[in-house]
């Protein structure tokens, strides 16, 4: 069996293998801080491809971008009781503003007067701005995105899933009436939906998530969930209704056109660094991590090969000629992103770098080549081993439908896992358990009826619900909880 | 006299007349916490138009961006004792991970083990993590920059001067030697004068500051000082060259190409959203802000002009046509950015809305002007009653050159403002003092002797030695602190 590059491999042990993907595509690494990460250039490049176009995405939907406190105070949180209680047990609490030596230590001095929450979440502090603003129906829509740094402090950690502190963006917006605050909560979720398989590769699923799992304070919450490779779980984004429940408590106010002071109604909506972790769920293999060609930082990284100093100016030639006719070349309405490298190391080393870094196309170029006008290319989606040999014509002129191919194999990979992972056979609680128990793994699609308090049967067992898919089938079936009727599709899973 | 957008004027009250002009540019506001500010929309424009254009250049200094975490262990700080020495008394401490409700209060909860301090900087986090990532000469040099948000407690605040929470760019580098180290803080340094004047149009004087204004730890500190409307100076941006002393604290070592262990040599650098309040503060004027084009968020706004409902339709069409037109130009590199305000607001409000969020250029198009295939210019940099006609064709033609018409008076008027209040005839102590206290502004350009004890003599007059430039005279003086011959200038000044 051929050796991978990434110990142990995914099936050997799937927690492992995700954190040594990580360290092997240099990813991200653990903070000596609790829970939090540092992003590596690499990853940051990619979540930086991943911010710039969902930003002009949310541009589009005629929203600014502003940024808000990074502080909250205690006073501002407690006014909604729901969401409170959803996140008081795990956030950052600042008390003191100043530090003072004493026996060589330093001691937190300068108590606050009241203390300050390091934002979860930035309903609270937005909601308080938007009835400053908000005064007449004409202030209306508002809406407004941040992208900025969160901190939950999540008791077990991992890195991009689940880390003390993350990067995300969060939309808020304030309207008029139920339908269009509504209406923004679905494009929204639209939005993330186009995000995740056609920018990210990431097929998901859209639905509407149960009470147990909804937004601290939200009337509704629909997310798209991701199957992971191990078949669990990925919740890969949220879009909330808030009704009115935060206008209420923060005076969002308007006058309408008939001059009546009503309560507007709001939506919130975040992606976060979470996508990493489902990226490399969803696409890493065993000799590392496979970045799909529209987010990648580098597109195609042309490997210099000088078997003598004698070479070296040739080849170093040819091989940025060739980079600079590919960037002439678009991809996904943007040039193609090229890099030569010519740092001087072993070509192995560098190919298998690239490899575990995940670049969508490495080319070779040597002194054999330059005589034939040609370059070798290795295809990230195809066996490491696998080489095409093309002439410099044929390279250029294909460039973009590769990198498509290859954007859109990483996509039907994951949908075709996906389907093979789904059942619809599984039809009582104890069916489910028992396929879990026996090593089972996958979606359970099943009916359920809905009614909040069966939740609390899954609460043993480590399945949840994920959603309740938009996309719902027109049967009816028993309820995989309590095996009444039920009509409602539900998405039952082990999750992140 | 001229009534006024703004009161009180620069003249009248320039303290009121800063936190105005923010009010009416809509760039920002107070936060209801303490020391924070919401970065309004339109303010984030412009924050996010410099950050754009000053990425791009980080990325060709050969700088990776990437993100480190937010919070610091108490135990990292204390390690450069000079450092926490300049942090430790305005700091953001966190000592608790949970709240809980008693008496219906929220109570922190979960002291932690070891009190995380809010980044004031980064130095400590980055030179424990460079000290990880280097091993090696190949690995040198080693520069990341992070986009990310800092906390000083500071007992005084004013919005995007001095905030307790403020975003900026820090770029981190470590190097073999120290001329490579120290010749990238000069880099820094060169890229922030060109981003002062020829992005944000505001001269600056580059200099190395006194031993008293060093970055605590750097063994030499550059920096940018800019004259604000009231003569005082704005410390605009900062470079700094740490040597070896972060490299030794936190064993930042590499192997050189003789297998000897050396210390690394480091550099950092930064500008904030400072240089928000350093725009307001060059370009403001007594009717709103003065936004220089290649950095506000729309170059262009068209006012239609619909006097009654039958012409609606058709002043709309031309307007968005001749907006077309002219997204169709270049300025600075880019497409020009045009919006048409078709608000249904009076023309009037929506005139005077962008004077005083200081659009580059106002058009307004009527009914009037569809006959005679023209639109009425107004340009921000002239008196807000100037209004000059062309021709369609003409204004298409000459937008780019406008542009940059505008963009080169705003920087003419700010160099000839600062050149008036330069001042090189005082030469004594005595002498500044009394020019202050009979109200005299301006910049004090003198000798000093560069004897770090006598920076005390100022300690009691609000007066600092602002930078040495970089660009001394070479001529003797006596010093203007303690008479003694002296080679080396200094600009004397108050300072924000």
């Amino acid at each position: 069996m051929a050796k991978t590059a990434v110990t142990p491999t995914r099936s050997e042990n799937y927690a492992d293998w995700y954190q040594n993907v990580i360290r092997a595509a240099d990813l991200a690494e653990c903070a000596p801080v609790r829970g939090c990460m540092i992003i590596k250039p690499w990853g940051y490049g990619i979540w930086e491809r991943i911010q710039k176009i969902l930003d002009a995405k949310i541009r589009e939907m005629g929203v600014s971008n502003a940024y808000f406190p990074l502080f909250i105070p205690l006073s501002f949180l407690e006014r909604e009781a729901e969401h409170v209680a959803g996140f008081a047990k795990e956030c950052a609490i600042v008390t003191h503003h100043r530090l003072e030596a004493k026996d060589g230590k330093l001691i937190p001095k300068g108590p606050l007067e009241e203390p300050l929450v390091v934002r979860p979440t930035s309903e609270a502090i937005i909601g308080d701005a938007f009835s400053r603003w908000i005064s007449s129906h004409r202030d209306l829509p508002l809406m407004v995105n941040q992208w900025a740094n969160i901190v939950r402090w999540e008791m077990r950690t991992r890195v991009f899933l689940r880390t003390t502190e993350f990067l995300w963006q969060e939309g808020h917006t304030a309207h008029a009436t139920k339908e269009e605050a509504l209406g923004k909560t679905m494009e929204a979720l639209e939005l993330y939906r186009w995000l995740a398989e056609t920018v990210l590769a990431m097929p998901v699923i859209l639905g509407e998530k149960s009470p147990a799992e909804r937004f601290p304070g939200a009337e509704n919450t629909f997310c798209m969930e991701a199957m992971m490779q191990d078949c669990k779980a990925l919740q890969a984004g949220t879009t909330h209704y808030l009704g009115q429940n935060f206008s209420k408590v923060f005076g969002i106010r308007f006058c309408d056109q008939d001059g009546d002071l009503k309560f507007a109604y709001t939506s919130s909506w975040g992606v976060s660094t979470r996508l990493m972790g489902g990226l490399v769920m969803t696409h890493g293999d065993d000799n590392g991590m496979r970045v799909p060609p529209i987010i990648s930082p580098e597109q195609i990284v042309i490997l210099a090969i000088v078997p003598s100093e004698e070479h070296r100016k040739e080849v170093l030639a040819y091989a940025h000629a060739l980079a600079a006719d590919l960037r002439l070349q678009s991809f996904a309405g943007e040039s193609v992103r090229v890099l030569v490298d010519d740092r001087d190391r072993r070509g192995g080393e560098k190919n298998w770098e690239w490899i575990k870094k995940g670049v969508p196309i490495r080319v070779e170029v040597g002194p054999k080549d330059i005589e034939k006008r040609q370059a070798v290319i290795m295809r990230r989606d195809c066996d490491v081993r696998d080489k095409e040999v093309l002439s410099l014509e044929k390279l250029t002129r294909n460039i973009s439908a590769l990198l498509e191919d290859i954007q859109s194999n990483y996509f039907q990979q994951a949908l075709a896992f996906r389907d093979r992972n789904m059942h619809g056979n599984i039809e009582t609680l104890q069916e489910m358990q028992d396929f879990f128990d026996s090593k089972g793994r996958g979606f359970i699609l099943g009916k359920w009826c809905e009614d909040p308090k069966t939740e609390a049967l899954l609460d043993q067992t480590k399945i949840s619900i994920r959603c309740l898919p938009l996309k719902s089938r027109d049967t009816e079936g028993a309820c995989l909880l309590t095996g009444k009727i039920a009509k409602r599709d539900a998405i039952f899973a082990k999750a992140y």
